[in-house]
């Protein structure tokens, strides 16, 4: 490797920069507890502030999810540089049903995320963030033109 | 919209596609149960066979995950098309140990894996699948030349 060689770098991030990340992306991965497991599912989503809109369908996943603690991670890795960033949400999910305010249930369709997964999705989830945590992982032994900026 | 729109399609994948696909990626996303939390981190692996092989440090991640149902989440999904696959190993994590037999620990190291984020990922960790389980979204609405096999 190179002889000027950087080791790797693990930032934290703050809040802000958390969900300035969030911003960028459209696809996460819930984490529900069910049937014994800490279950994953991709999902996308979209933001209305700092809450998190996801749809689903009225299965398993809702049923596990609704009223639960919940997390929602998003990241982008380049394996190439063996780098990028992941950031966790730990939250409260909750269903968006016509028992809510208007003007909830108006934000929340507002938000404009429409399932891609083919079926029923009919159901709106928010998820009501906790904490934020996230990270970053700044690629060592490469020259400046592949810094940290480069897998935004 | 195209007027010869076929809609999106979801397919479940057997368990041998889903092992071909997870032997295709570097990186995944562990999920264990800690700090009331279905917590969910990226990680790289490799696989043994059937069981995946992962490195961390001696922190909170591994002690939730010894010896706990633990579940390990891959997906490659592209945006542009809205189409991908997913695999999620639901299974029993074990950290390898001096006190596993010396062939285990050989078979284990032998996978190659290397941690990628800096600092401490001394310690060996297996996955021994209970069940897996995979889908696919066949993207509708485009031409065959943007067919499934296309984001492999």
């Amino acid at each position: 490797m190179d002889e000027d060689a950087r080791p790797a770098e693990l930032q934290a991030l703050g809040t802000e920069e958390c969900y300035r990340l969030l911003a960028t992306q459209q696809i996460g991965r819930l984490g529900v507890n069910a049937e014994n497991y800490p279950l994953i599912f991709p999902v996308n989503y979209a933001l209305d502030g700092q809450v998190i809109v996801m749809r689903m369908d009225a299965g398993t996943k809702l049923a596990a999810a609704d009223h639960a603690n919940v997390t929602f991670e998003v990241d982008v890795i380049d394996q190439r540089t063996r780098s990028g960033w992941s950031v966790l949400v730990r939250g409260l999910a909750e269903e968006v049903t016509s028992g809510h305010r208007a003007q909830l249930i108006e934000r929340t369709k507002a938000s404009g995320v429409e399932p891609w997964a083919p079926g029923e999705h009919g159901r709106w989830v928010r998820l009501i963030p906790h904490a934020v945590t996230g990270r970053r992982i700044v690629p060592g032994r490469l020259p400046p033109a592949f810094g940290p900026g480069a897998y935004l």
